[in-house]
Formats: C-alpha cells, structure tokens, sequence
C-alpha cells in the first residue's frame, strides 16, 4: 500500500519514515513476484532497497544524480522514479530496460552495463557541474565486485585530484556475480567481518590509555597484518588515494544511510561511503544461492526452483565438459576467468584442476595479459569470456597476445544476439575488432560437436585462437558433418548450385532453415559452413563463386571487418564478380528482448533472409530480361 | 673500459664491486653518446642504470625473469646481455628495437610498448613457474607512471590472491613521460619527500614510549592526514593489497638496492620494493627536461638542443592551435589527456584554460569514461591521444561514449605508421576498431588546413567523432581545395576518367605523386579525398565508379573494416563491378624504422603504388585483348 503512494520521483519523500521499514518489505515482495515472472537481476536488487531508498531521501534528484556502477542493482530506483509499470515489460522488447537508461528516465543520467565505470562517470558529471557553476551532489554506487576492474582506481586517482565533492557509494556484499576475489576482496572483508568493531577499536584506544600496556599495544599494532592495523584506522586504502573515508554502514538502515550521506554531502573533496549489503537480502533462496539469482530467468515463488524444466545442452555446457577432458589430457592447459566460473562453466574445471584454474576478478585487461605471461610461461592458456567482455580487453589481445603470437585461446561465449541484457551485452562486435589484429586466428562452430573439435584444435594449435559460440542451446543438427577441423578451411554441406550459402557458426542452422524454404521455392541452393573467420577459406570461395550465380553470407556480426567484407574482399582481389549477399546485423545497437524477436528486427532470421535472397533473385532475372 | 668487459649476459659478475660505480659512469656516457646520434629513450634510461646492473648481479639470468613496463627504460638491460653493438642501429628498420623483444635476447622474456602490463605478465610467469615446479625468480619493474593505469592494480589484486613469490621493483621517478598526476602520485611522493625518514620514524616512536605524550601522539596520528600516517606505517596501501612492501631505497646505490633485491627474494608471496630514481640521472640537460628527454631526437651532448632545427609545422602543432581556439570560441570545449600533455599538443590549452584541462594519467579507459561523463554533463570534451594507446579504451568508445551518442571528440594523433617506436605503436587498427562501433564518424584530413576544419566540424556536431591524423610534419600541398567540411561528404580534387584514386588523410599527399607519374605515363587519373571513414560517401563512390574503370583506394590502416573494404561493401549493394585495388597496411605487425622506408617495404609508397596500378592495369588490358 506504500508501494502504490509513488507515482513519480521523490513521491518517497511523502511516506513517513515510521513507514519506510513497511515500504522496504512491499519493494522486496514487488521486486520477487515480477522477477518470478520475467526473470531478471534478483539478488543485486534485493541487496540495494534500503541504499536506493536512503539515496532518494537525503538526495534532490533529478538535480542530483545516481550512476549505477553495471546498473543491474537499479530497479528500486525504477521503482522510485514512476516506472512501476514497466516491470510488466520487464527486459522485453520495447519494454523496460533492466539496465539504467537515459531514454528512460531524466533519472537515469549514464547508461551503464558493463563493470568499474561509475566512478569515471560520475566524476566527469562532477567536473562539468563544477564548470558550469552548479552545486548539485552526484554520487557513484559502486559494487566491491566492481572495484577489481582498474577502472575504478583510474577514477579514484583522479577523483582525488580534482578536489571536488563527490560521493563515491561502496556497496559491499563481498561477491561480485560469484564469490569476490584478491587482496582488495580480502582487505575490505577485513574491515566487514571485525564483530563489534566500534567496541572493539574503543577497547584499543583504552588500552593505549596504560603506559606499559600502551606501548605494548603499539608494538603489537605494528608487528600485525593488516586486518589487524585496520581496527585503528579503518578505510586507509582509500584515504591513501586522497578519498575521506566514511564507513562502515549497515547497509539495510535505512536511517543510519540517510545520516551517513548527509555527513559525506558536508565532506570537502571526494569521499567514500563503505555500506555493507547481503545479497539476495529477504528472500531465502536467493541469500543462500546469490550465484545463481545474480541473473534468473522466471521461479517459483515458494521454492526458488526455475519455472522452466533445464533444456537441452548449452554451447558452456559443452565448452564445461570439454575443457575437464582438455585439462586431463594436457597438464599445461590453465584456465582463466574474469569473475565469471559460472556462467562461462569453468567451475567443473575449476574443482577438478584448482592449481590450474584462475579466477583474477572482474579484470579484463589483466585476464587476457596474465595469460599472455602464462603463454609466455609455457602453458596453453583458455581464457574463457563473454564476447561483450572481451571487448575491455582488446590492446591486450592486440598488444600482448597476439603481438608475440603466443599461443592463447579465447573461448568466447554470449556471441552474437544475447537478448535480454540488451544494448551493452549484445556480442555482435567480435568479428570485426578481432579480424583486424595479426596473427588471430578465428573459428566458429556450426554444432555442439564443431565446438568440441575447435576447442581441441585450439589449444594444440601455436598462436592466438579464437572461438565464438553464442548463448543458449547448442545446435545438435547436421551431426553427420564432422570432418576434421583444418585451419582456415570450410566444410560444404550441400553443394548444388545457383544460389550459395556462406555461414558462419550460429548462422549455419538458420543457413539450413533457409535452404530448405528456398528448395520449397524451387531454387537450387548450396551450404558452407564457413568455420574460420580468419584466415577465411580462398579455395571454398572460389568454388562457390565459379558454381554459383548469387553468393549469400552469413554471420551474427555487424558487417565492418566481419566475415560477408572478407568475402568480397578475396573476391574483388581474385576478379569474381558474382552478385553478394551480406547477412549481417546492421550498424546500430540492439535493445533487450527475446533473441528469436530480435533476429527478426535485425533482418537476420530465416524468414527476413529468404525474402532478402528472393528480392535479389527476382531483380537480377528483370535485370536480364530488359 | 669496464663497459667492454661485458660481452654476454652475467659478464657484469666478473667486475670487482668497487668498480661498478665506474661502469655506472660508463654506461651513462655511452647511453648518452649513441643516443645523441641515433636518438632514443634518454630520460628513462638514464634512471635504470643502477637498478638494472643490480638486478643483474642479484639475479641468475636468463633463468630468472625480468619484465620492463613499458620497456623504454631497457638499454642497460640490452648492455648487459651482449648487445652493446646494437645500439649502432638503435631503432632503426631491421636494427635493435628501443623496446625489449623476445626476438633478440632470451633475457628479454615478455615485449611490452605500452604501459601497465608488466605485473600481469609477471605473474602469468610466476604461475607458469609454480606448476612447472620451478623456483626462479620473476621480478617486474614498473614505474610509477604506469601505476596509475588500472591493468597494474587488477594484476596486483591477484598476486596477493596468488600467495607465491613474485618480485615488483616500483621505480619511482615521480614522472610519468610528463608530471605525473593523481592520489597515488601524492601517496608515493609523501614517502619520499619524508626527508629523514628512518630517523623521523625512530623519534615518534621514541616519543610514543612515555606516558601522556605517548597517548596525545596516538591521538595527533589518528587525526593527521595519510602523509602523516605513513611515516609510521609505510607502504600500508601496498600491504593492503596483501603485498609486502620494501623501502623507500635509493635507486641511484648499487649496493644497497642488491641488499634489498636479496632481502625481496626471501619474503613469502609478492613484494614490492619501492625505489626511488631521477630520470635523466646524470646529464644535467635531461635532469633539466625530463619531458624533452623522454623520447628524443639526435642532440649536440655539450648543450641538449637538438641537431636537426625544428622544421615545418607538424599535426600536433595544427591540432595545439586549434584547440586554443575552440576553448576561446566555447566554453564548454573541455580537453582530456592520458599523461600526455606535451606529446599531443594540450599544453597551451593546459595554460589558457586550466580548468576546462583535464591529465587523467596513464589511464585511456578512465580517460574515455571520464569524458563521457563530461558530455553527458553538457561539455564538449576532445580527448588527445595517440592511436596506439586508444586501442585501450576500445570498449569504453564503444560501451560509454557511443551507446549513448555522446558528443566526445576524440583527437587521434599517431595514426598510420610512426616510426622508431615500431610495433607496439603504430597506429594502424583504429580505423577497423573504430568504424565498427555504431554512431561513431571518422574523418582523417588531408592537410593541415583540413585538420582545422575537421576539428571545428566535430567539435560542433552532436555525437562521437574521431579525427585522426599522422606524426610528423602537417603536409601544407593543396591549400587551393578547401570546400567547407559536410558529413560523410568527400572532395573531388582531380576529376578525370580511366582511373581514380580515392585516398584517406595522409594519403592524399601520396596520391598526388602516385598522380603525377601516372599521368606521365600516359594514363588519366582522378583524385577524391574521401575525408570520413565512416559514413563514406556513397554518393561519390558511385559518381566514381560511373565515371572511371579502376577503383583504387588508399589508406593507412590495415585491410580489415577499413575504408577499402567499405568501398568494396558499397559497391556490392549498388551492383558497381569496376576493378577495385585496395592499397592499406598488410595484415602483420611494423616493426620499427623510418617511416619511409616502412612505407616502401608495407607497399604503401607512391613507387609501390605505381607499379601495383600498372601491373593490374595491364593484367586487365590483357585480359581484354585475349
């Protein structure tokens, strides 16, 4: 019933505060029931109610402004700024994001998605208020996941420079999307786990207040490790970067909260306000599972359980089992993560090889350069990462990697349309910054089994590898088709003639669709699968070019430096000059929505592309009957 | 005479200890004698001198590991492992690199160029070590410039995860190529200005041993500022990273930095030793001007100057100009730069408008985020940098600026080949990792006039827009050609038949030659300068496919999404089916050498030019007559 009283911003101001517990619980119960539906962000959001709510009391928003760090922890903040509603639509197409958007709301004021940006952000809106002349507050929420991406450190740097008020929110739950990692991880738990810890620095001080004992106790202050050091002077790690440190907090206070951002309004200069969240805070299953109601699709209620009954093989549940027998079979095969054990599924090689596993955090840059070093080391490293990631990590590839030409495979799933997440996880940008860089090599697999065999084909290979496959079920089609993999070679399918279909991974089990639509149609239609991006396959292409009148390629990649200008480049240099058709996704962003909808409105879907092949089809016959 | 003794790797062993203060002295007069011809890194080197030759005789090379950030402070390093003779051919095409390389030395075990990546090398190395069940030992040596990019905290993060011996040497200069900036900078610099610093230590101790004092001493420590902090606990933000930290120690003292060297190798898991040096140590000129002496040219010994006066104007000078008016015309023309203020020009706009100059440090990530969030605040950021360093904020372009059509102006200096600084620097990618990105406009101007226009153009359009533009001298040919700057519209310079060149930025310059000796040849030849990238001007391409036979494009970026392919894409959905010859950077790493002579040997040169034309257009003349 509080719930329904805010209809737009600061409508939370109108609730008295012996109220604010009561509207805390009807978020919470809100925020279960529509993601048990959508699916969506849980346990971050649950973690975040009281945060949001105290940010919305002692802020004036939208004068001053909040930057989610990832933004996946925003929907009470939804919730607080009219948008309750949306939550019927959530992550659909044309519906409510569920990352902040600037289209969505003048309080949204920077989009995020991706990890460790906030602060850099932030602090760019704190030095053009400073400009122009303005006093309003602006305050990044930071995750302590966030906090291993460098980043944030480039931000608080500067933030310290710049000497102005800025209100940095540490949002701490110690996890990032699974279990939190490395020495900062460490110091912050530090501060978190020390039970009764205003008592116990009081105890210290009045121990100091004895003579002897006193100097004992400094003794004792100095010899001990940090942890210790840290009861007497907590949050120096950020002090030491020039940032006034407030906290700990109690991060499901609301009061407490609303009185410590009054105090880091009055601090001059930047300041850091540490708060201390449970994830998955007041629902059961998602406090004792937070890994895996970081992101869920539509559960029960009652039991936490997933609606929908687990389908049929992912393309990382293949990479999962893959890599275990990989590992078994070389011993030089490491593997590394950024933050991600679960959801790139290196948590079975993880718990089968722990002394060869790596989990550095959410950092990138570091990920892709440490296994550069491992290379260099002499191991086979797999670095295993989402396409939208890796894209934080490309001078590394460039730099470190593929410039020594060490032998690094990159596994890297989410290619192609995600859906849901939208715009900032959508990996349709692989190809192209990939394709431009020496000594990559680049594959992708038509079928679960493709995977396999690219996978073993990497990691024996001597150089940079990538191999890209996308979210969800992995096609078990076209299982007859297995012959060996060899580099920068494709594999016909159907060799007809006519028409030639040119597809690359995810695109070969829509390239069947087609040709079966077109068959109906009375065409005569050829398929490769192309495999390898780069090198592409010369030879294949000649073939299809000299057999066939109307070349269609095919990939999930935006058209700059993809696979279809690869193409017309090796034909143009070989003098073919066939009619081409270029599948690809067109150069725009994607929103969120269900994957199957978004091929359709990016032309890429069996349907769109055979009316494409039949318009071209039709218009090259006019052109030959005039 | 000692410097001669040392003809390999460990010779340095064989010198008694009280004569490597003279071998210091003899590797300094050496450094500056053979860089005052060939030109180099002085500054950086001239710094390292005693640490390398400590690190070598503390160390067991080439089984113990030493990775160089950057690796422009690597000269004594390449001394000392027998490449003395090297320094004869000192950054030039097929001569020794002024960075370390694998390639030459089995001591140079990791090639770096850019900054931040050593302690993420250092540590693939250090795991590698561990599972191979080896004992060596790894040591990276970063300066402090390069901890202020964020890859070094990530790697950090992980060493103390890591819990195994690992060895950084922070080198602190207190530069990075110019002043060096930001909380850390600060951090470092209160230790090392504490003048007395272990006796200082000593006497709050001494005073903490009595009573009342001791108490008030306490409470004055809990109250002061970190500076003070730290007198008592050094090194706290390292050991709060789970890092045992060593020092200060003179970085100028060989005996004393052996004695840490050894004390290092014996702490359990990672250490950093924090050493202090003085760039240019040791010639007074380059003491002087740290910044004039990073990376230079040729110079007289006696005075410093330059041998070789300054010539023409170069792009950075146009570009340094043109800022300074903009910031006059606008005042919400903000700039930003990643530590390099005097390398792209910004200074001048430092000192007109110290408040609209923003040097992030060596951060290009935070640097690209910061300014979106600038624009996001209603500003106009133009940030310079060189093309090489933007390939690190690839994701932050795409991900911050971009996905919110943000107005950020990014001012590409260094793009196409550079040089001496080989391959880690040439600025061949960006117009491939660039023009994938929706909402991105690229443009490269052909003279130094149209780098003024394009400037002013971007910074008044309302979105993202890079404008990229090469090293060295502005080419001044062409002043007659100025039609105002329209988007994605390209300039008709030359409108004949047979052939047309289409040419981007810097090879406008070269077309006109290419033009010249094919016109007397006999042959008629357009010229377009197609000025954006991305949109190209589709308008054009037809007029010029219509009109002419040979399509030939050219560009200073390798093939992949890059202008050539994007005639060729065009072409092939408007069905033009003219000869098309790409000319651009081939799909492998430059290594470095006089630009010149990197364009003859890359094929982008007007003689390669030339010849390659003529060849196709007689392979075609023949192809008719059969």
């Amino acid at each position: 019933m509080y719930l329904e009283m805010i209809e737009q911003t600061n409508d939370i101001k109108k609730i008295e505060p012996e109220h604010l517990k009561d509207l805390a619980q009807e978020i919470r119960e809100f925020l279960i029931e529509k993601i048990s539906v959508t699916g969506g962000h849980l346990g971050s959001n649950l973690g975040t109610v009281e945060l949001t709510m105290a940010l919305h009391l002692a802020l004036n928003l939208p004068e001053d402004k909040i930057i989610w760090d990832v933004g996946h922890q925003a929907y009470t903040h939804k919730l607080l700024t009219g948008r309750r509603d949306g939550f019927e639509t959530l992550r659909q197409f044309h519906g409510m994001s569920g990352f902040p958007k600037r289209k969505e709301s003048e309080c949204d004021v920077f989009d995020t998605g991706h990890s460790s940006t906030s602060i850099s952000a932030g602090l760019g809106l704190v030095k053009a208020r400073d400009i122009k002349g303005e006093t309003n507050t602006i305050v990044s929420v930071i995750g302590d996941g966030s906090l291993t991406g460098g980043m944030s450190y480039e931000a608080m740097n500067n933030a310290s420079k710049q000497q102005t008020n800025f209100i940095i929110v540490l949002n701490d739950n110690n996890m990032s999307i699974s279990e939190n990692v490395g020495g900062v991880s460490k110091y912050l738990n530090n501060i978190r786990t020390a039970t009764g810890y205003l008592d116990l620095k009081k105890g210290i001080y009045n121990a100091l207040q004895g003579t002897k004992r006193g100097n004992n106790t400094i003794k004792t202050i100095r010899r001990a490790k940090s942890s210790f050091k840290h009861l007497v002077i907590p949050g120096m790690f950020f002090e030491d970067m020039g940032i006034t440190y407030l906290g700990p907090v109690n991060g499901h206070d609301v009061n407490e909260l609303i009185n410590v951002i009054n105090d880091a309004k009055r601090v001059e200069g930047a300041v850091l306000i540490h708060v201390m969240t449970q994830k998955g805070k007041g629902y059961a299953p998602a406090e004792r599972h937070p890994a895996r109601f970081h992101g869920t699709g539509p559960f029960e209620i009652e039991t936490g359980l997933p609606k929908v009954a687990r389908s049929a093989a992912s393309y990382t549940d293949i990479f999962s089992t893959v890599m275990c027998k990989l590992g078994q079979r070389d011993e030089n095969v490491v593997a590394v993560t950024a933050a991600m054990p679960d959801g790139t599924g290196l948590k079975r090689f993880r718990n089968m090889y722990p002394e060869r596993f790596f989990d550095v955090g959410i950092a990138e840059e570091h990920a892709v350069t440490f296994a550069a070093g491992l290379a260099a080391g002499g191991m086979k490293p797999v670095v295993a990462v989402y396409s939208s990631f890796l894209q934080r990590a490309y001078d590394q590839i460039l730099h470190d990697v593929c410039l020594q030409n060490l032998p690094v495979v990159f596994a890297i799933d989410r290619a192609g349309l995600v859906g849901s997440d939208g715009e900032t996880h959508q990996g349709i940008f692989d190809f192209t910054y990939l394709s431009g860089i020496p000594n990559m090599h680049i594959c992708a697999p038509k079928n679960k089994w493709e995977l396999a065999d690219m996978l073993r084909f990497a990691v024996d290979y001597s150089g940079p590898f990538a191999v890209r496959y996308p979210r969800g079920t992995a096609y078990d089609g076209l299982k007859e088709y297995r012959t060996p993999i060899e580099l920068g070679k494709a594999e016909w399918i159907y060799k007809e003639s006519g028409i030639v279909l040119l597809a690359v991974g995810s695109m070969v089990k829509t390239a069947e669709a087609v040709r079966n639509r077109l068959k109906e149609k009375g065409y005569s239609v050829s398929l490769v699968n192309a495999r390898f991006v780069k090198p592409i396959d010369g030879e294949t292409v000649k073939e299809a070019c000299e057999s066939h009148e109307l070349v269609v390629t095919m990939e999930e990649n935006v058209a700059a430096g993809g696979y279809g200008e690869k193409v017309l480049d090796y034909m143009n240099r070989n003098g073919y000059r066939n009619s081409v058709l270029n599948i690809c996704i067109p150069d725009a962003y994607i929103e969120h929505g269900d994957v199957e909808v978004l091929k359709k409105e990016t032309g890429i879907d069996a349907d769109s592309i055979v009316k494409s092949i039949c318009a071209l089809s039709e218009s090259k016959q006019d052109e030959r009957k005039t």
